[in-house]
């Protein structure tokens, strides 16, 4: 990997360390050029005349997700945002009371208020599996749990409040085993590392274009497994998902289309296809090692540090990195960072539900490099850190020997 | 209203005769600047950075869209299309066996993909109201079909099919005597003419951005009356709608943010909002007197063309005008068009179904002015479909006398 000119062709490393992919990955010149280019015809010529100008280079966007995560173009369905792909699969099921939902600790907020609301609209139960000593899914409870009941293993396969990567292959071997369908949340791993549905064994996966896929926001999509069409109803319809029978009835559209919608941002849906195709031609694999080391070197430095404390859980870790100096308010610490032009985040205990309630560490600060960042960013980020732990250092109480 | 200046601020006035702002309107240059410099700006800072910088304009966003249609800021929720915010709306409705949704001949496809949905799912019944002499909604047969078996009246304000307007503030005078809920597909009229949610009292309205707001592509809004969430509970939920209780449940937030999105494309909302006020300082009612007068002057030179016929039905109608070369099939009118430099659409059978049910017109051939476009164009369009037709004017049959 040629980083110097991969970082020529993102305008934002010139400007910061971004270790913010996590939110959004920073956008490649190519694909800011992809976005703004169609917004561009579309002022010239029109909005619908310029789609239908560009409907193949649409239209293979779903090839290039299918390629990306192992599916197949007519598996794929565009949204605007991962949650709300989510959404279209979960709330596709249909669940009546007695019916068990099983989860873990790393599920996203999102989906765990979504749980919340159908248990209390439905009768349904949800039931969080516990997590092994490392923190990540146990998945030896997760095949005890799972029994005749269970209609549903919704997983977060990298949460956003931390380095975890959960056992998703383990459990789609369980899910499999089981017969019971596999929702996997993918929306920090997808563009991260390799993801691929078939190893997995998941039957519904979504993820975003904006964070380590380095797509435009307001981007986002949902893999389903063909066979997975059979036990989900879309829980909204619109002329792209269903062809109307000429009287009072409709079918739904083949494969994942019947989720689908009409209208969308179509030069984000190009700006999409741009960083997929760079991330194809990158190779996942490839991509997947420079995250995760990154990752791992910027974690390995942060724990050496005086005063900072490491929170990523788990056997496999990645390219997210929880921390806090640990005498300083989170916030504080985020805003001294950007006064560097270090861009971070930091967790919300609302956004993280079961790992809030587990361990109630957040908020946390999170640095999420990409593969665009150097070893020498990493370290500029490890120098600030640890000079704001020794600036903040517990001040001797009165009379008490100082350590040092 | 200065149309030479107004023409210069819009690029593809330069290059095509634009008469499908019906499907989409020509982005201004500010417009389109607001979008591209926010993705420049992303893509130079970050993606959450800019839209922490910019977040006092995007929360303006709210307060243009209420200042449009006439409500509170707390009412708005953005959507990437109308169609989405209409689902929200519509889902956000439980109805059970027997339970009435009265709607019109006009409405738009995907609104009655889900009558049909929500039908079959919960034995409500669809009851289409039948059409006055003139071929808008019949509010007579309305009122008297109101009855307590109705749990809601759903209305497409302006067709995508024809230039017909429906009189939404009679049907509101009579939701409101009735108390029942009525929501409204302004889609086609907002940004093309005044409207107002307190004048018309609906309860729910929905409108897209790319239209005659001349926003872009993938944005859409929702606007909902305060009061009518107590009737409403969004049919998802996530972090932006909902607060977590810091145990296993949640509330709703504060009007109609509980239907909002945490993840947007924000360069779009940013060329929404900019689009939004420039209709503000424009005028609507300078705007909706021209585009209505344009239309009125492309209806009456197509029917005084011997071989045009055209089909808008009501008593007040719009700037959509929609026709058809009698003897020519309508895809090849569009395309002739399209090849003279004139963009216009064609409506689709299955995007207007109780309408094709009634009339069996469809396609026809949709032209659609905005307040830029000139006379000149306006009869520049007549002349080509004029030729066209005596083009395709019918041989005379062997024998046969020839017409002329």
């Amino acid at each position: 990997m040629d980083i110097e000119a991969l970082r020529r062709d993102t305008p934002g490393t010139a400007h910061r360390i971004h270790l913010n992919n996590a939110g959004a990955g920073l956008l490649s010149r190519q694909t800011l050029k992809a976005v703004t280019s169609h917004l561009e015809l579309e002022a010239t010529i029109g909005g619908y005349e310029a789609a239908d100008q560009e409907r193949d280079r649409i239209d293979a966007t779903y090839g290039h997700l299918a390629r990306l995560v192992g599916g197949t173009a007519d598996e794929i369905a565009l949204f605007d945002n991962s949650t709300h792909a989510w959404n279209a699969a979960f709330y596709a099921m249909t669940f009546k009371p007695g019916d068990r939902i099983l989860t873990g600790r790393a599920e996203y907020g999102s989906g765990v208020l979504a749980y919340l609301q159908t248990a209390r609209r439905t009768g349904a139960e949800i039931v969080v599996v516990p997590d092994d000593e490392s923190g990540r899914l146990d998945t030896t409870a997760l095949a005890n749990l799972i029994d005749d009941r269970t209609r549903l293993v919704g997983l977060t396969h990298v949460p956003t409040s931390g380095g975890l990567v959960n056992p998703a292959a383990e459990v789609g071997r369980i899910t499999r085993a089981a017969g019971v369908p596999f929702l996997l949340d993918a929306t920090q791993s997808v563009g991260q590392f390799p993801v691929d549905v078939a190893e997995i064994g998941c039957d519904m996966l979504t993820a975003t274009g904006r964070k380590f896929l380095r797509g435009p926001r307001g981007t986002g999509f949902l893999w389903v497994r063909t066979e997975a069409l059979a036990f989900l109803e879309p829980h909204v319809i619109e002329i792209a998902a269903a062809t109307w029978d000429g009287r009072r009835g409709f079918t739904w559209n083949d494969g994942a289309r019947r989720f689908g919608t009409w209208e969308a941002g179509y030069a984000g849906v190009l700006g999409l296809s741009t960083a997929v195709r760079q991330a194809l031609d990158l190779g996942m694999d490839e991509i997947g090692r420079r995250t995760l080391a990154l990752g791992a070197r910027l974690r390995e430095q942060l724990d050496a540090v005086p005063g900072i404390t490491t929170y990523d859980l788990g056997r496999q870790r990645c390219a997210i990195v929880t921390c806090k100096v640990d005498t300083m308010a989170t916030a504080d610490t985020a805003a001294a960072l950007a006064a560097h032009g270090i861009n971070v985040s930091t967790t919300d205990p609302a956004q993280t539900q079961f790992d809030t309630e587990a361990r109630g560490v957040h908020p946390l600060l999170r640095l999420s490099p990409h593969y665009y960042n150097t070893e020498a960013e990493i370290d500029r980020a490890v120098e600030v850190l640890a000079d704001l732990a020794a600036a903040h250092r517990p001040r001797p109480q009165n009379g008490a020997p100082e350590r040092v």
